[in-house]
């Protein structure tokens, strides 16, 4: 037991929000106690500050916390948060940085118990986690914005996956002017890392807006991005679609069977795509890198582009070699390894370095500063779209 | 100052959270301070538990918290919350119920803090609100789950708006089949209230769910819905799209007139619809009921399927009711008025419906229990979908 101020935090809500606590009626399933007064609408706090050389500063309004943490991306690599300070016993504050232009996120502790910011109506979800999102404007952050550029469509699809014996979903980017074109496009099939779903490469990674930017600038071209659910028993996103009614039956086989029998057919059947190995790319992050090298060792001249990032790399033994040798028998056109220097797998990506070495096959390897984040996977997209069909 | 126990909370997190905090690497800006003992992962609780007679149990591991809330959507009309008890000091729990067949939102409060549900990774987002969700399945909520069914497809799709002068972005949910099929579908122009975006109708209002199933029951026909983004100024849903960047103009012009200068032509061009009076109807809760409102009386002959759900009415004074004596004369096909019997926008819904009598418009009114909820705008959804193009 400690002696410490009896916590109330006062959040800073939406009209909507006060509508919906005072002016709904439902029948109430249980007689509700005296409210403890905790929701009403506090006084309007302004968090984050961007200041003008980059640095931020945090305000929180909760008069009765004890201690109150912000914990950001940018201190990845270092446990902890950083402890906000207050003078009036009411607003919180701290101010961080400079900090590099990046898209970040944060949250507060306050009393050990982990809040979003009531100020910030920007989250972001990385499955099932939610944090508040810090755009500090710059060069590096500028692709992951949505400027005043052609955009692309993302749409949301189902398609029957007879492997996995699912239905499940998917998101599409088909790029600026698809619709109302002719043309073919190449498809890039974009996989995202264990804790994902099909929903992590647009609002984590930005790949829409990374690829309307690199468009728009004529870096890129034009293409078709395919994010698929790399967890084979998920029809898709929890909430959203997930979990399923009792009606669904459980997944049956791999996903990276079901992406190459499945997911392929599928796409160039309803799509307008070009249909030639050199017109097919795989890219995966963390498990997706994973995921790729399993697909393109099982199928060594189904896609001519291969981006590994932050790739899981496991099972190097004879047959992965003979794999190996003959995936580098197909001429892919870019076998492309990126890693940060921190990266936990780092030592598994450089045993499959050496391993391309050894059977000589031609590769770009990438080594990055930091470690295993969405900050290096924007990047990394960033990077090797501009490579893709060209 | 009161004495209570020192809160922390055991966040049961998956492991990327883990990782995130342990592996992740980057340029820390700042030295963080020695760990707060904040950032690691607790044992795993279940929570929410369905019993069979749809009673629910809510557990929670908070062995430093003094008290525990819960406050979930059937409580509306009540304030505050139910009290959890503990009786090891660790696992809060409290069994509330049965609950009707519903997709309900809760959250807790610990010691004042309001906080997710660490156990459910079902969230559903509301503007600036988050909270988790629970559905208790029946007849009620069978219409929002995604069932093995055929599925439409939902795009985000980009689009100009000269009447805002800026580049805006839709929701756009066509039918199971519309890429396969060369048919042409009718148009449901559905529109959301103050606080919510285009993605509040999807997210909130299961609209994609309830037509695929009652597509596939043959109780609605297959139609294109459209969902907009009711705040003239937001070119997008906040975090996702907005804020712009400074490249962005701000807006200029009325919602109502781009939806129907601007959004209905670009659907008409972009998508295999048909394009009469009879194949468009358009429909809003709240404030998009108020902009249905001014769509229709400003466009009489535009729309004949028009849907008002808890909707905000205002100005009725001679020029409103020469207006809706033209938009009698246009004979709509279904003029329809939903509201809660307990919705604090009664009143003017009364003030309307007298009016109608007065001119001698045919209408159809439904008046159900409860108030301004998403439970009702689900069911008025429910109700006049099958009403529409037939």
């Amino acid at each position: 037991m400690k002696t410490i101020k009896c916590l109330t935090i006062l959040c800073c809500v939406s009209f909507l929000v006060t509508c919906a606590a005072t002016m709904q009626e439902n029948t109430a399933e249980e007689e509700a106690p005296a409210p403890p007064a905790r929701f009403f609408r506090g006084p309007r706090i302004v968090s984050p500050e961007l200041h003008a050389d980059n640095s931020v500063t945090f305000n929180l309004n909760a008069p009765e916390a004890t201690e109150v943490f912000l914990r950001g991306d940018w201190m990845a690599g270092s446990p902890g948060g950083i402890p906000l300070t207050t003078e009036n016993d009411t607003i919180w504050t701290v101010t961080v940085g400079p900090l590099e232009p990046e898209l970040w996120g944060y949250y507060f502790t306050i009393d050990g118990v982990r809040v979003l910011d009531p100020s910030n109506t920007q989250m972001k979800r990385d499955g099932t986690r939610i944090e508040n999102i810090l755009l500090v404007p710059g060069e590096a952050s500028d692709l992951y914005q949505p400027h005043n550029v052609p955009h692309g469509t993302v749409a949301k699809v189902w398609y029957d996956s007879p492997t996995l014996g699912l239905q499940r979903r998917m998101y599409v980017y088909t790029p600026p002017g698809y619709e109302k074109s002719n043309q073919r496009y190449p498809v890039l099939y974009l996989l995202h890392g264990a804790g994902g779903d099909e929903d992590a490469w647009t609002t984590l990674g930005r790949a829409n807006h990374i690829l309307d930017n690199l468009i728009a600038r004529g870096e890129a071209e034009p293409m078709i991005v395919v994010m698929t659910n790399g967890n084979a028993n998920q029809p898709g996103t929890n909430g959203e679609v997930a979990p399923p009614p009792e009606d669904r039956p459980e997944a049956t086989g791999s996903f990276p069977e079901s992406l190459v029998n499945d997911v392929v057919p599928f796409i160039e059947a309803s799509y307008r795509t070009l249909t030639t190995p050199d017109d097919r790319a795989v890219a995966g992050l963390s498990m997706g890198g994973g995921h790729t090298i399993s697909i393109t060792l099982g199928n060594p001249g189904t896609f001519k582009y291969i981006g590994l990032f932050s790739s899981l790399v496991r099972g190097i033994d004879s047959t992965f070699t003979q794999q190996l040798i003959a995936l580098r028998d197909e001429n892919p056109e870019l076998y492309w390894i990126a890693i940060g220097e921190d990266d936990f797998l780092y030592e598994g990506n450089q045993e499959l370095l050496a391993l391309l070495e050894e059977i000589e096959i031609e590769y770009t390897y990438v080594e990055t500063s930091g470690g295993h984040t969405w900050t290096n996977w924007r990047i990394y997209l960033s990077k090797i779209a501009p490579l893709l069909f060209r």
